[in-house]
């Protein structure tokens, strides 16, 4: 069989080291063509000690010194965001698992897509911002995305042997983050420590973030419309705070199908880089006694208004969604940085929106117009609050 | 689209009657071709003045009159069990719902695989009695069966767009039944009345007191086993007293898919009549609050051996399941008679399969004499009981 081809976009963070471990199960399976990180020259450097990579990028500066290091090792290091623009394009892999956080990953993630080149998915704000556009490159290019996040990867693996017209609705699970129990009063004070430590999950910062606000439930609800084609009433979320059963597919006969497993993100980056088989993993089989009390407990959208602006957005469409989404990522970035209160990310969203002519339809270049205004919006309005 | 020509054995039975609810739903994509049922005339002249069958079978006796009745209607009337055999050979349909109960199903089953027809297969004796047999039927004639159990309906749909050598294991759920949290000496005092209410399913007396006993889930494991070419020890059980999850499947990777829905066997049914596309069906929606609370319980080997009794007789192998289900169905109506105490069913099914000699690769002849056999054995150990 020959090797599967495969370039991990963030092979420093959550979704990449992970990667990598599922990599390491199966080295007969799997050959890593680039590796991609922002700038922490030494974890890459022994990543490509171990996995052999024909090339580095590092998006962000370097020390001149690396350039040599790699060399010796026989590795070409390339630096500059315009190294991953240029590498996306040469479609010299067979599928690019895009850790990446962030609108960052959308013009590299379209290069990729134009160069035929299967994606993994885990940057879900390439799907939020341009998901309209990013399905008629999939089509028009014949390629392929798969889901990496856990609900998306279950709603995924549910819809294997299912025709799309089976589907009645898709139930997201959320784990209701770290302030679950949390009254909206209590809301106000959380801090930065509080709000990034996830019960269930480990993942990055702004993930973490956005897990506690609901707004990453909010970018997967617009992730679940482009990925599955439904419409926005299709979608429902679910509060599920073991993160057991990952996401529910209701067909319309009424039966309804579950993904379940330990809290691990190696089983949806597996199943991504292996669909349509599955690879034998070490990682942990689920202890039945797991299974024992499984809640389910619909959301409060008093306490995390999140969910219905991801509706409403998906409503207005457009550049809407492009703006929610770059609006959270500069709040969240002032959150994290002690400007703005933890409730103030959800308002800084809402000014945001309030203030945005949409635009129909839109270009790539449109739609990352949008974004930028989303942020600045946000930054005069931190401006304004103090 | 041409309408789907099925026959349905059982029709005036549970699965017969929610058969054809569902085929009342679709008229445009099923036509009714034979109905057979045991001596209900009255109940399956209504069922045919409704589907216009081709063929009416009653296996059992009929008054004379019931002939000009039927023929005013112009349905052919045909009596007697040799109806059944010939129809079943006739291949005068593209799918068979067999619902009967018991080993009476096997002959008639075999004989429509023969004659080309896929089988809806409710009635699970035919892969216990002789499941190695049908697989290499079903291979050689190109045929498929699909399961309406609940249980393994469910697998069947977690396994769609799946590789056979991805199952790590199936684990079956079991309601536990009426008896579930009865101790093992209240056990012997169980009445007839008490084992035939089911807390949430409505079946007929012989799987209800399968239910009872646990033997049900018994049956079910081999019928799993033969189903979806697994080995025993691939095969779990867990209690689950709200019959909402039907069954699961552990893939290697550590990811388990699961099927729910409501307790309706409509579902399954519907889904083993239009597989692999789904039906629309107003059967009921699953409330997601009945998630709310899903136990999973271990069962209790001492209060429950039969499922024990299961993986020796797969273990044992050969004949050893026929007389497995032929004791058992003998002991049940031993006790439906109350010629015997609830406890006492397990006991007698040991008995028989202490006493039998095994045949491996046993013909359709000689599962028939194992069947007889056992039968023979448990009247014989009942008079000695007394």
């Amino acid at each position: 069989m020959n090797k599967k081809r495969i370039s991990i976009w963030g092979s420093t963070g959550s979704i990449g080291t992970q990667t990598l471990d599922v990599v390491r199960q199966h080295p007969e399976r799997f050959k890593i063509v680039n590796l991609v990180a922002h700038k922490n020259a030494e974890i890459i450097f022994n990543q490509a000690k171990e996995f052999r990579p024909s090339c580095v990028i590092l998006t962000g500066e370097v020390e001149s010194g690396w350039h040599s290091r790699f060399h010796d090792m026989d590795v070409r290091l390339e630096t500059g965001p315009e190294a991953l623009i240029t590498s996306a394009s040469s479609g010299s892999e067979d599928m690019v698992v895009n850790g990446l956080v962030g609108a960052v990953g959308l013009t590299c993630t379209v290069n990729a897509i134009q160069a035929g080149v299967n994606i993994a998915l885990a940057n879900k704000e390439v799907l939020v911002m341009a998901g309209d556009l990013i399905n008629s490159l999939l089509r028009n290019r014949h390629v392929k995305l798969i889901p990496v996040d856990s609900e998306h990867s279950a709603i995924f693996q549910c819809l294997q042997g299912e025709s799309p017209e089976s589907i009645r609705r898709l139930i997201l699970t959320a784990s209701g983050g770290p302030f679950r129990s949390r009254s909206l009063d209590e809301l106000k004070h959380v801090t930065v420590k509080e709000a990034l430590a996830h019960p269930n999950w480990d993942m990055g910062a702004k993930i973490t973030i956005d897990s506690a606000t609901m707004i990453n439930k909010a970018l997967e609800i617009i992730e679940a419309r482009w990925l599955f084609g439904v419409s926005p009433e299709q979608i429902e979320v679910v509060i599920h705070p073991q993160s057991i059963l990952h996401s529910m597919v209701e067909f319309v006969d009424g039966s309804l199908k579950a993904q379940l497993s330990v809290p691990d993100m190696r089983v949806p980056i597996a199943y991504a880089l292996s669909w349509p088989d599955r690879l034998g993993l070490p990682f942990g089989s689920l202890d039945i006694s797991k299974l024992y009390r499984l809640e389910m407990i619909p959301p409060d959208p008093d306490r995390f208004p999140a969910l219905k602006l991801a509706y409403q957005v998906l409503e207005t469409g457009g550049t809407a969604p492009a703006v929610f989404n770059g609006a959270d990522e500069a709040a969240v970035k002032a959150f994290l940085d002690r400007k703005i209160e933890f409730t103030q990310i959800t308002e800084c969203i809402m000014e945001a929106l309030n203030r945005h002519q949409k635009i129909d339809n839109p270009s790539l270049e449109q739609i990352i117009n949008a974004d930028q205004e989303a942020r600045d919006t946000v930054q005069g309005f931190i401006r304004l609050m103090k």
